[in-house]
């Protein structure tokens, strides 16, 4: 186990990233297609190819899930992923034609620093989404960078920089979970002022740090600090999991509502109005069964102990961007290399 | 009045198409943007940018709406066509950025003819949607070519050329109605074998032949033909409908949901299991507020009147493409200049 989401077989994972825009893409590509479904909680949530994985849509299987900052933008990232796909041979058939599905969900990382040229000059700069899709796509293989890279590239929380973030686990039965999320909370991954991480009760050996839950809540920690006070801002959380159980449709849906939980347990606030926090969650079928309870409950609650523990990894890894007045990250404010003067 | 859905004032109309593709893109804009909801009743949509119209969500306008060919891979349209928004100053501001909003739907037209180079060689050739999108925005104007145009460029049904169509009416309370539509449907406009329109009752003037309603059923009338027999094929009937009353999302959704039933009268059969047939409906908020029934409800009646004309228009106008194998189109068959031996 690579306590990352590649842990279950048949999923891939690939970033790619933009320094100069400050901004990426990350992709998970299942081989041999997966079922899915998709939970936007998140209240301005951008997506493309969402419906059809709607339980009454007959789309039956997906190939590939994009995640990607640039806000309405990075939808443009989905296509060039898809082109990647039909070069694999990936999707089912249809008259003859060879049509892989991409589902994908962004992130609003246009102020957090990088030159967006496209927005100055749009009709002789193209946004990068597209270029960025394809080689995110390309670049899918069992291991990927964590932290400032692919879809969290650009990522930030209120107080720390942001970043994307994986973990696995196995359930009781056997199945194996995995987690994939690109954390740029409206809100906090940090409780008050301290080190600890509100995913904490859920860490796995030292995949965070290790600094575990804090003995004592420190006054500060239900202060509420979110993005947007005074004018408001957009943030969004976008996940995946994925499980090598055999699932429905609608059990994708649910397993996706559940898992949102682990963005509630790791983030405050979270699925706020200008969020556009989405889950996707994949199975990719080559396991057993799980689509009652008890196997779906279980399967849900690890799904959403992965993301929690994913999203307080990719804050934890993150590196910030070298901008003035860049978000710091957490190894600078609390790790052993943190500047004199800082807590 | 020019019986367009550009009658509804701030709504601007642009096709572009790529003829050796044989596909095409249409693009509505709304100056100074609209309310918007929509309904996917067909099995199969795909979309983007589709999340944020639900009542649920916080954005509370948007600046297009795409409409084009090439099924997942025209989602890129989208894409140019926000370039094009952005370049113009449409849209919200967000932290000092302004984020232009086109959602979008798409119709499978892959196997219609043409070269579609882009699945031959997927690495080397882009999809030239992002680009159809960004040129039918900039053509975008009060006039607009109905037929084989735009997103209706590759479109067929299952018996005759498919195309763009539109129309327009006004309520009893004043309100103008448009409808656009992009008819590439599963089944047939036209009634058994015979030149009647399905929407031949809601006629106005001789918009799409004068024919009207047949004085008897022919006995082929009710047969059933549709795309995919024997093996499963995928099609897709795309529209807007537009008014200038002031609404909300929900009842924007309601407008779209009753608009849906213009397809249906239109149309035989519609919201297939292979269909993504998907009705956006867009409030210019310019006139009165038309919340509440009855106003919302001969709004959703007369935008149900709207597309079932402009289904019929879209098939009327179309003309055959120069493939092998083409789809006949309406003229061709039933027209003044038909060749002998067709009926």
């Amino acid at each position: 186990m690579k306590n990352l989401i590649t842990d279950v077989p048949g999923v891939r994972v690939g970033n790619a990233q933009d320094a100069r825009a400050a901004t990426g893409a990350t992709v998970a590509v299942f081989e041999g297609g997966a079922v899915a479904g998709v939970a936007t909680l998140g209240g301005a949530p951008g997506s493309r190819a969402v419906s059809l994985l709607e339980p009454e849509m007959m789309r039956g299987r997906i190939d590939a899930v994009v995640l990607s900052g640039g806000s309405l933008f990075g939808l443009d990232a989905a296509g060039g992923a898809t082109s990647v796909l039909v070069a694999g041979g990936h999707g089912g058939t249809f008259g003859g034609i060879t049509l892989p599905v991409a589902v994908q969900a962004i992130l609003f990382d246009l102020t957090n620093g990088g030159e967006k040229d496209w927005l100055r000059a749009p009709m002789e700069c193209r946004p990068p989404y597209w270029e960025l899709g394809r080689d995110a796509a390309l670049a899918a293989s069992d291991a990927f960078a964590l932290g400032t890279a692919g879809a969290g590239y650009g990522a930030t929380t209120v107080n720390l920089k942001g970043g994307l973030g994986s973990a696995s686990a196995r359930t009781s039965q056997g199945f194996t979970v995995g987690g994939l999320v690109a954390v740029n909370a409206v809100g906090a991954a940090t409780i008050g002022d301290g080190p600890h991480f509100w995913a904490g009760a859920y860490e796995q050996g030292q995949e965070f740090g290790g600094l575990g839950w804090p003995a004592r809540l420190p006054a500060s920690a239900l202060g509420l600090r979110f993005k947007g006070l005074p004018a408001p801002a957009t943030a969004t959380t976008i996940a995946l999991v994925a499980t090598d159980a055999t699932l429905s449709k609608p059990a994708c849906k649910r397993l996706a509502i559940m898992a949102n939980d682990g963005l509630a347990r790791a983030l405050r606030p979270v699925h706020a109005p200008n969020d556009g926090d989405t889950v996707f969650a994949a199975a990719t079928c080559r396991g057993a069964a799980a689509e009652e309870p008890p196997a779906l409950t279980e399967l849900g609650a690890v799904a959403a102990d992965c993301l929690a523990r994913a999203i307080a990894r990719g804050v934890h890894a993150a590196t910030a961007l070298p901008f003035a007045n860049a978000v710091p990250d957490w190894q600078q404010r609390f790790g052993a290399g943190r500047p004199s003067g800082l807590p």
